[in-house]
C-alpha cells in the first residue's frame, strides 16, 4: 500500500481523487500496490465532500508524514507550487504535478533535485494534458533520435480557429463564444496570444535537447490577428489555419517558435479540430507520429496525473537518466528561420510583390474582392520584414510545408 | 554491453541492424548499456552486406549462447518463428518480435512461458509498425480502464480508399496503384479483405481484456465492395468512408469487428489518410485518445522493434503483470451488434424502405442518378439482415457514430 498526498484540490486535484476512486482496482493492479489518498491540502474547507475527512490545510503534515511517499501538486502557479515541490523532493518523496508552469520556469532545478534524492519527478499533464507524449518520447521512443516536435497545444486557440474556418465567424465572436461554452477563461490572454503554447513547447524543447530551455526565448505570436478573410482564402486553397509550437534540434542546434501557421491537407496535423490538441513527433528512424487527445479537462488531466502515479508507486527510483540539465539552450534567433510565407496584399501591388518576392504564387479566395494572396518563396523571417515593409500588406502568415 | 540476435534478416530484420548502428549512443544511454548484434540469423548469404561477418545459418549458435540475452524475431509466419521463439523464452532468452500472426495465433502460450522463465516478449510493431500503440496502453494509460479500441490499421487499405476519396477512382484502380507504388502486395487478399486487420484487432482485444481473443472469432468484412458510387454520397454528405478495426470490452464482453464503416468529420479518426495508421483508443478516464504514424515500412517498424530491444535490456525481468493469459474470450456473435446503416437503394424501393427501416433518413448524392441513399436507424446486424432481404440494395456500410 502507497500512501500519497494531493496538494490543490480544485479542477485537477478532485479528477485524481475522483480517478484513483473510481479505477482503485485496476490502479492497484497497474502499479503492483494498492495506492490511497492520505492528506488533500487546500485552504479551502469542503464540506459534504466525500473525501472530507482527508483535508487538511498545513502542509508540514504531508512533508513530515514518512508514510507519504508520493506528492501530487496540482494547486498551479509557480509560488507555494514551487516551495511545496521543492521541499517534497528534498523530503524523499516523488512529485507528480500537472503544473506547466512550474515545470518551464524550475523543470532543471527540480529534477536535479529528484535525481539526488533518488525520487521521481512526473509531468506527464504538464503537456497535451491527457495524452501520453512525455512519456512516449522517454519511454516508447527510445531507438529515435527526435529532431522535431510540432503541437497543437491550446484547445482554446483550436476551438476558436475551427470556429472560425467552419462558421465564418470573426475572431471577437469565436472567443466570446468559447468563453461561453467553458473553452476559454474570462481572460483569455495566455491562451490566444500563445503563451500556454510557448511554455509547453519549451518543456518539449526542453526534453528532446536535454538541455534547459527558457520559454523566454521562444519567439511566440498568438492568434489575435486572424480574421474571417484569412480563411477565405484558406477555405478557398482547401487549406487550414492552426496555432503551432514547434522545436527543431538538429546538430545541437535549436529552432523554436509558436505562431499561426497556414497548412495542407496533407500535413499531419491537418485533421486536428476543435478543443482537442495534439502533437507531432519525428523520429529519424519512426517519422513521423500523431498523438491527440483531450489537452485539458478534469478528468483527461486527472488521467494523466494519475499515471504518473502508478509509474511512481511502482519505479520508486529515479531513472538513470536525467531528462534535462542545468545547461542553457537559447534557442536560434527567430530572424533567421526561413518559411514561405503566405500574404495579403491589394491588388494594385501586384507587380511590386511579384518584384520584391521572386516566385510568388498568386491566389484569389471566393468572396474577398480587391485584394489578392500570394505564397512567397522560402525565405528569413529578417527578409520577409524587409521586403514587407516597402508593402503594405494587409496580413501575412507562415506556411508549414510537410515535404 | 548486452548481446542480441536478430532472426530474419529481410526488410524488418535489416531495418533493426540499421537503427541500432545509425542510433547507437543514444540507444545505449537509454538502454543504461551498449547494444550489439551477435549473430544475425538468415538461410541465405549477404556478399558485401556491411553486417557480413554476422550471417549464421544454424539457429543453436544462437540458442545455446548464453552470451545472448535477446532474440529478435522478424522471420514472419508462424512456423519456424514459432519454434524458435518458443525455444528462445525456454532458454532464458527475452524476445521481441513484429510478428503478428504469431502474436495472434500463440500470444497467450508464449507470455506464459516468458512469465515463467522471467524473461520479456514485446511485440510493439505487431499492431501500427511504428505507433507505440501496445506501449502507451500497457505503460502509458495505466489510471484508465480501455473499453474501446477502433484502429485503421491497414495502409494498404487506407491508401486505396484515401485514393477512391480524393480522385472518384474504382476499387480495381486504386489497388492497381497501390501495387504499382509499393502499397499493396501483389497478393492483396490478406490487406483487402480484412484479414490483416482482424489479427491486429484480435492482438489489442486481448490486451485490453487480459484474456485470449482468437481472431477467428472476430467478424471481419473487406473492402474490395466499396465502389466510386459510395464515395460520391459519403463526398456529398462530407464524410469518409475507412476500414475500421474495433473492439469494445464492456463488463466483460467483447464485442470486436473488422469492416468498412462511413464516419463523418466529427469522428476522431476522421483525418487518417493515406498510407498511414491510426489507433483511437478509448479510456474512462481520458476520453478518446488518437496515435497515428507509419503502419509498416523498414525503419518505422525497425523503430518499434529496436524500442523493444532497448525495453528487454533495461528492465530484464518479466513484468509482474501477464498481459493477458489463455483463457478464451469469444466475441458476442455479431448478428447481436447494433448500428444505423447507410444504405444504397432504388428510387423506386423508396418508400418500402421508409415502412422497413423506421427513421430512416434520404439523402441524394451529386453525379448518382436514378437511385437514393439512407441512413438507417439503429439496428443489429441480424435485424438489418432480415429486413434488407425484403430490398435489392444496391450496398450498404455500418455507421460509426462518434455520439
Amino acid at each position: 500500500m502507497s500512501k500519497i498526498a494531493v496538494m490543490g484540490y480544485g479542477t485537477v486535484g478532485s479528477g485524481v481523487v475522483e480517478v484513483l476512486d473510481m479505477n482503485k482496482d485496476l490502479i492497484a493492479s497497474n502499479a503492483g500496490e494498492e495506492v490511497e489518498v492520505k492528506y488533500i491540502l487546500d485552504l479551502r474547507e469542503f464540506p459534504g465532500d466525500p473525501f472530507e475527512d482527508k483535508i487538511v490545510h498545513d502542509v508540514d503534515l504531508i512533508m513530515e508524514d514518512p508514510e507519504v511517499s508520493v506528492v501530487v501538486e496540482t494547486m498551479g502557479g509557480t509560488g507555494a507550487a514551487y516551495t511545496f515541490v521543492k521541499r517534497a523532493l528534498e523530503n524523499g518523496k516523488s512529485v507528480c504535478t500537472s503544473n506547466k508552469n512550474l515545470i518551464a520556469a524550475f523543470g532543471s532545478e527540480l529534477l536535479a533535485i529528484a535525481r539526488e534524492k533518488n525520487v521521481r519527478l512526473l509531468f506527464e499533464a504538464a503537456v497535451g494534458g491527457g495524452i501520453p507524449i512525455i512519456r512516449s518520447v522517454n519511454e516508447a521512443l527510445t531507438a529515435d533520435k527526435i529532431d522535431c516536435v510540432t503541437g497543437i497545444l491550446n484547445g482554446t486557440c483550436n476551438y476558436i480557429l475551427t470556429k472560425m474556418a467552419r462558421e465564418g465567424a470573426e475572431f471577437d465572436a469565436a472567443l466570446k463564444e468559447a468563453q461561453e461554452n467553458g473553452f476559454a477563461e474570462a481572460d483569455p490572454a495566455s491562451d490566444i496570444e500563445g503563451h500556454d503554447s510557448c511554455r509547453k513547447i519549451a518543456i518539449m524543447a526542453s526534453l528532446i535537447s536535454g538541455k534547459n530551455v527558457d520559454f523566454e526565448n521562444i519567439y511566440t505570436e498568438g492568434i489575435d490577428k486572424i480574421t474571417s478573410e484569412d480563411f477565405k482564402y484558406a477555405d478557398s486553397l482547401g487549406m487550414k489555419i492552426k496555432l503551432f509550437s514547434e522545436c527543431i534540434y538538429e546538430d545541437g542546434k535549436l529552432k523554436a517558435i509558436t505562431a499561426p501557421f497556414i497548412i495542407d491537407r496533407d500535413h499531419p496535423l491537418y485533421g486536428i479540430d476543435g478543443v482537442i490538441n495534439a502533437v507531432c513527433v519525428h523520429g529519424n528512424a519512426v517519422g513521423d507520429l500523431v498523438f491527440q487527445g483531450a489537452g485539458a479537462g478534469k478528468l483527461p488531466t486527472a488521467s494523466a496525473v494519475t499515471a504518473d502515479i502508478v509509474d511512481a508507486v511502482k519505479n520508486k527510483e529515479a531513472s538513470h537518466k536525467l531528462l534535462w540539465d542545468a545547461t542553457q539552450l537559447k534557442p536560434e534567433d527567430a530572424k533567421k528561420y526561413s518559411y514561405r510565407y503566405f500574404i495579403r496584399l491589394n491588388e494594385a501591388d501586384k507587380e511590386k510583390a511579384a518584384d520584391i518576392f521572386k516566385d510568388c504564387e498568386f491566389v484569389k479566395a471566393a468572396g474577398v474582392d480587391s485584394e489578392i494572396g500570394a505564397f512567397t518563396s522560402e525565405i528569413t523571417q529578417e527578409e520577409f520584414e524587409t521586403a514587407a515593409s516597402s508593402l503594405e500588406l494587409i496580413s501575412f502568415i507562415r506556411l508549414s510545408d510537410t515535404k
